[in-house]
């Protein structure tokens, strides 16, 4: 009997039942009963635990990522500082940029100051290359790593993210079955889930017995004018009734060169943004995204943290279904 | 002579100089001939200023701010987060929510980690009466407080800010001007710059003599939908032809109101908003909004707090002027 049958039974978090075990003020008594009362059922020790968790000596987390101000990290973060506090760990942040050797930079920075684990948040971490993630494969000899929003197999590495693949290739499907003759797909930043919705598409699009190759992917500079830009060269390359999008901001960028082109939103074109971000709920028309539940996302990153620490069995990889957000611009 | 005037003589930022004193290579070579030229020049010793720096020591800044996933605050951590870094510095960031008891707890935890400094980070640390403010009184008597868009008076505490009442007075005059008669303002959290926005409008509206009184300012609850209630309650109460907005969101959510009402935005309902977020980019129409200058408040910070960690001499008060950005909004 561990601290997450216990959860289980108790129908909480183990964040709860941690909460509940160090005498937290911020559940409420019906929880609080309810997991003291299995917690004497099952003779459980949360001592063990705490001492596993090293209370006291208050464990310091660290967290790499690209851009703390991209919104999907940002609300990631959010998210697993409030899981980290709640069970009295500290978070070292360090935001490396999109560059190889600064990532690998800011893991050396922050094994140096002696961190428990290392969360890498967000899907830029995995490179195609497997030799360029050696630095990962390494720090894993030192501290566990928790890999958010992408997949790294090796020992020691814990992988927690969304079914990229499929809920794309759905959107892909449902598109295509709804009168989308010629997609393109736009990204910011080479990563894993890029990479999962590109393959995505181009298996939804072959299926359907239309072309889908790279000369439909585009790569946008930064900021709305980057991604405006690149539609017009887009238009002079070849023709496209719907654009799907890497993420929200690129998708809203795209109502805007829809908008100076005088296209109409989705009737003229397509619109598809990524991330459930509040982008997706400000624009007009509102945009038809993925929510790929990052508040689940980080609350599972926090758990598995926690258990591992804690030296209980996890496993390696965590995989949540995401949904379709129906907005207008589909 | 010290790395001030250094860097002002060569027209660069103090993080340029500390870069080419400790030989890193992100620094041009023209730059780094002139500041080494000035060096000599002045004969100044940056081993001093090493030292002074701890460099070797690694300090680390404790940051803490009420919710990073706030579009204004998630922007000024990655420029703040850069800065640190490119002084070597590391930051332990701690969200605390909006709850007093939450500040001081996040104050406590911070320094119970032996930080060299703390930045406060959003209007949100300042409170309206003075004693709420004691235990950042406290905090300052074992390291220099650095507060972040807001103004905060005591030894050993810093403030960097913009200048919110002058801008959204000028603002205000322009509306009023231009064929506003009865403005609102929304807000979502009490904080030191949302009382002085407040309280410039007032200003301005009394200077034309059109009445902005209490009932004119509304606190919205949490979301887009939460924004869109209060204005739709407002209704009930008295007519407006303006809404202020504390942020981009807020202005954002307006617009969303107006679609519903089929209001025309500015024709009906003129909107403004605040912080020049990438929200205020992606509206249909765009908004007008307020550039506080997230960035150079920012590296001022950094600069700020590495000459204050240098024992020099600064400034208690540094204030930047704020512009207005022309959207469609009004």
């Amino acid at each position: 009997m561990n601290i997450y049958d216990i959860a289980r039974e108790a129908g909480v978090s183990i964040a709860t039942v941690s909460r509940v075990i160090n005498g937290s003020n911020k559940v409420s008594e019906s929880t609080k009963k309810k997991v003291l009362d299995l917690v004497e059922k099952y003779q459980y020790s949360p001592n063990a635990f705490a001492r596993g968790l090293g209370l006291g000596t208050m464990k310091t987390i660290g967290v790499l990522c690209a851009d703390i101000s991209n919104l999907y990290i940002s609300e990631a973060m959010a998210h697993i500082e409030h899981g980290l506090h709640d069970y009295g760990f500290n978070s070292l942040l360090c935001c490396t940029g999109y560059d190889h050797q600064d990532k690998e930079n800011g893991v050396k920075l922050l094994l140096s100051r002696n961190v428990d684990a290392l969360i890498l948040l967000g899907s830029h971490y995995t490179e195609q290359d497997d030799s360029a993630n050696e630095y990962i494969y390494q720090a894993a000899k030192t501290v566990p790593i928790f890999m958010v929003d992408s997949v790294l197999h090796g020992e020691n590495i814990y992988s927690i993210a969304c079914d990229d693949y499929d809920i794309t290739k759905l959107l892909a499907q449902k598109l295509l079955d709804s009168g989308t003759k010629s997609p393109i797909f736009l990204y910011r930043h080479d990563s894993y889930t890029c990479r999962q919705k590109i393959k995505a598409i181009t298996d939804a699009c072959r299926e359907k017995g239309i072309a889908f190759g790279d000369d439909r992917v585009f790569l946008c500079p930064v900021g709305i004018s980057g991604c405006v830009k690149t539609l017009k060269k887009a238009e002079g390359l070849l023709s496209f009734d719907t654009v799907m999008c890497d993420n929200d901001l690129l998708a809203a960028s795209t109502l805007q060169y829809a908008q100076e082109k005088d296209f109409s939103v989705p009737e003229d074109l397509r619109v598809t943004g990524y991330d459930f971000t509040i982008l997706s709920l400000t624009t007009t028309p509102l945009l038809t995204t993925i929510d790929n539940k990052v508040e689940h996302v980080a609350r599972a990153v926090v758990d598995t943290l926690v258990l591992r620490l804690n030296n209980e069995i996890i496993s390696q990889k965590t995989i949540f279904s995401a949904d379709i957000i129906s907005g207008r611009s589909i």
